[in-house]
């Protein structure tokens, strides 16, 4: 072949991936659908991110710069499209972000011509960004908060140690960002999440306090905190609003996902939570719902996880990982977007009407082996009675 | 779809799983045989369990209780059936008993209505409960043996921190358990299994000592102690018959996995070996054969593993681990019950005569690389004067 038949046949193939269609899969649990394939990947990325189509450069057609993985993306609706800002993970290990937008939010999506460039601001250089939270505050900004690592240089003989804080940028076209100052906090911070709405006129932040970069030590837990300047962003007093637990699957970690969906019976957020195996952490994703006056109170706490990496979505860089940081509610259908194996995105939808159904009417965890059985059996006989 | 139709659709698929025929592999190894299915997963669990099937109520027709798995099982014929009491872990992360038969021990299985109720006894509440292994002893009693775990309350601000007992119950028609007083012990106990006989006049335990929750420490090994009074079940003097062993697949932990069978040349045992690997651990099944007259006595020790993790096998909670808790024999054959990844469980078949075979003519581990190429050049060597 030659080489403009090769570039001819790569294009073809890349034109054949994007128009895939999705199905809905079908034998779920009812709450969601999942479909039949992701809805992004590497594969997605566009062809000139990674080939030089130069001949004379590039003889062999090789792709000169490759992509690991498409994982961990914010949402929101943008100019009539669902639009998804992800972490684009090169062969290199750097994370980036890149704007992928879809018509359905199912299907047919596709990449930007070109990565997000994320400015420093003041900060200290990143070496990574990543699981960028979306959130269209009231304020009429679209922030983005982000987790961004850095070596720890007070351990310098140590070339795994990092540390992990929240990054700060705001946007109106997603194209140019202002990047304000990094969450100041006297704790390491990942997962911070933007609330939509003014609080007592502050901005309010999702946080997860830690002791360390992986370990969370004696703290953890999904935390709360009011901020007075957001381009000058500080931890002051923080509260934990939904703490981890014993035999949970929020036992080791846990973590607010996006920022949360408001509903006429409240907030409903989207967390994720982990636990320890033989085999290393697995990340499940789970559900809680916060009064409508109070983002803070806890009103429903269905036990147990919502969503599950299955099937193939075991598999992949990081085995046994669901994890989500973006979702998008339209006409009252809600696609949630989460990543598996920290490899590859995905869709499930659902509406709000059945998250509100599910989070308001799923047992709560009894946090016993005896709680769990009388749970079980209640049902059993609630089933019973119904047949009569 | 209608709600009533939405059911019978439910319904339908759930009946054509149960129904599902479960057909013999090609191409193992010759000492068993695997199957195209697993036995019993999480979607065999009763839906009555699960949906809520009052229109009223879950008009959506969501599941209301998730079930993440269904594993590890003590097994025995009851009833002329092939019985098996299997973990079943809820989607809250709590594991409980359930009862499911088949009148072939290969498929055909279906649970019982509902699950165990295990009552606590004196005991302080189990926060989880999991690996029953079933005894039928010849006291007349079907004995229940199984891990009981608790949030260890001396390190409080550690929510993963756990300790392991011994749990004790006793049925005569496995909806009935009497819980007896858990194994009182010096150290942390998983995977204790009761023998079936008395061994002068005493109950026996095959038990594996530990240090902590997950690490053996400077214990660990098979280990046997004999009971005075199973009401009241104290470990006073504890022997390893079958310790761990550097580079071996028991390297890391191993335990006894069902009771052993009887056979005229022998009891035979089935057990699990640990070792570690860059991505966690790995479980797999090996087996051992002792005296006639003294169940503690290493008469055959075959070399490696017996059963490890295969193809879609590996993949699941836990990935690559094979565990096994319950066997039947009944006429000469074998019904190997084992779970894949802490995820489902599978029916390997064989009889005693193969199983006899493979403890006796399987070359025992030499220990070194080199002992391992001589065992195989014997074999090439008498191989090559056979063909002459």
């Amino acid at each position: 072949m030659t080489f403009s038949q090769r570039q001819a046949a790569l294009r073809a193939e890349y034109a054949a991936l994007l128009a895939q269609k999705n199905e809905p899969l079908t034998g779920g649990n009812g709450i969601y659908t999942k479909y039949t394939n992701p809805i992004l990947t590497a594969a997605h990325t566009p062809l000139e991110w990674r080939y030089d189509f130069s001949e004379k450069d590039n003889p062999y057609l090789m792709q000169r710069i490759m992509i690991n993985a498409v994982l961990n993306a914010g949402a929101i609706m943008f100019d009539g499209k669902f639009t998804v800002v992800a972490r684009v993970e090169g062969a290199d290990r750097k994370s980036f972000f890149a704007v992928a937008q879809s018509d359905n939010g199912i299907d047919g999506w596709c990449f930007w011509d070109e990565p997000i460039t994320m400015p420093d601001g003041d900060n200290a250089p990143a070496t990574n960004v990543y699981d960028m939270r979306l959130t269209r505050h009231e304020d009429g900004w679209i922030y983005g908060v982000f987790c961004v690592e850095r070596h720890d240089d007070t351990k310098s003989f140590d070339t795994s140690a990092a540390t992990a804080a929240a990054g700060i940028a705001r946007t109106h076209d997603l194209i140019h960002w202002e990047r304000l100052k990094d969450l100041k906090s006297a704790s390491q911070q990942r997962n911070v999440v933007l609330h939509p709405e003014f609080v007592n006129s502050r901005y309010a932040l999702y946080t997860r306090p830690q002791d360390g970069f992986i370990d969370t030590g004696k703290g953890g837990g999904i935390g709360w905190a009011l901020i007075d300047d957001i381009t000058n962003a500080e931890v002051k007093e923080e509260t934990i609003i939904y703490g981890r637990q014993y035999h949970t699957v929020y036992e080791v970690k846990n973590g607010e996902g996006p920022a949360p969906l408001k509903t006429e019976h409240g907030w409903l957020h989207l967390a994720h939570g982990v636990r320890n195996t033989a085999d290393g952490l697995r990340y499940v994703l789970y559900m809680y719902l916060t009064a409508p006056d109070d983002p803070t109170r806890l009103i429903a706490q269905p036990g147990g996880w919502f969503l599950i990496p299955e099937a193939s979505e075991y598999v992949g860089d990081v085995m046994n990982v669901a994890f989500s940081n973006g979702w998008i509610e339209k006409e009252g259908k809600v696609y949630i977007y989460y990543a598996s194996a920290d490899t590859r995105l995905h869709v499930a939808t659902t509406t709000i009407d059945q998250l509100l159904d599910y989070c308001l009417h799923t047992p709560q965890d009894g946090l016993t082996t005896s709680a769990s059985v009388e749970t079980i059996k209640r049902l059993v006989k609630k089933n019973k009675e119904q047949q009569k």
